[in-house]
């Protein structure tokens, strides 16, 4: 796998420790319920960065390419919560999503620039984990899917950066990932007290 | 087509009047906008309800069906938008959806309840109306298109009905479903100026 097709695992500062790995194989159950949310989740902001920006055709055409994958591996992961008996249930969501989202800057242009980083960065990080989980994970069947899913999260990372590059300057738009991407490690630098694929 | 497997036209109390179908066969580019519009708003709606009650493992399963098609339908129709030239851009909604969502109580489980039907009532109306633009547009092409999309309405509806009969009682369903549907017909009585799907 070449770096400049994939350049998820570039964008990353910092890689995700193995004690995430232990605690998320260790809770296998509660990672699938987390990974259910998180599908819904990236569905839902690829949908309403949609109806902020109608306009932007190259946008909505790639990002509804986007919410229609996260659509189906939300279904994916809901099947494996039905076959491991796992009711449906909300979980806490770790401080991870709320605090990328707290570095958007409100007003345009920079929040559709930073909504667009932060996307591609959330993919990049799960690519990286549901690779962990692929590598790691004790039930062959599971790790198999999880190795599927992680190429599309590469695809979506590389989605949102491609966006990104469509509408500002490159400079820039390098010059602020490297800013969310600080912030998006230190968010993970102590391990979340519950399991979730971001925690 | 049975009405029994397809109860949608017996929901709605009074058919879409000639004007409507004049009035939208004259403006086809600006109804083509429009209904990239409602295709993207019907699957955020499906997409929110999913967020609101995430525990309901059966609704979530057939509203994440019917939200991937919404979009597949919206991807459908951004291709004729694109074919014709026309770009996106954001249309004044008619006052027919905020008039429907005003009619949802917001209490629970009434809110749940009223959110089925309302939706149900608008995936209604949809069928009829794409059925007289298969019946009456001018171009072939575009008739066949939305001959293709108007089954999937009325299924649309069909599941929003099941779904409420699930978790209601039919008869308290039966009598809300007429009372929104007197609604809905009173919000479709005087033509909107702005050619819409729902003007």
């Amino acid at each position: 796998m070449l770096s400049s097709e994939l350049p998820t695992i570039n964008a990353l500062k910092t890689p995700t420790s193995f004690a995430w790995v232990e605690q998320a194989i260790s809770n296998l159950d509660t990672i699938l319920l987390d990974h259910s949310q998180c599908e819904r989740k990236a569905a839902g902001v690829a949908l309403n960065m949609i109806f902020r920006y109608p306009s932007n055709a190259k946008m909505v055409r790639e990002l509804t390419k986007i919410a229609r994958e996260e659509l189906e591996h939300f279904e994916l992961v809901n099947q494996w919560l039905d076959r491991r008996n796992i009711p449906l249930r909300p979980l806490q969501p770790p401080p991870y999503g709320a605090g990328l989202k707290a570095q958007i800057r409100p007003k345009e242009p920079e929040r559709f620039l930073d909504s667009l980083l932060v996307s591609g960065l959330i993919e990049a990080r799960s690519h990286e984990r549901l690779g962990l989980l692929a590598a790691h994970c004790p039930e062959p069947e599971l790790a198999k899917f999880y190795h599927g899913l992680m190429a599309s999260e590469a695809r979506h990372y590389g989605i949102y950066w491609v966006l990104s590059d469509t509408y500002f300057n490159r400079e820039i738009v390098r010059q602020r990932l490297d800013e969310l991407a600080v912030v998006e490690s230190q968010l993970l630098a102590n391990l979340h007290s519950e399991p979730r694929i971001h925690s």
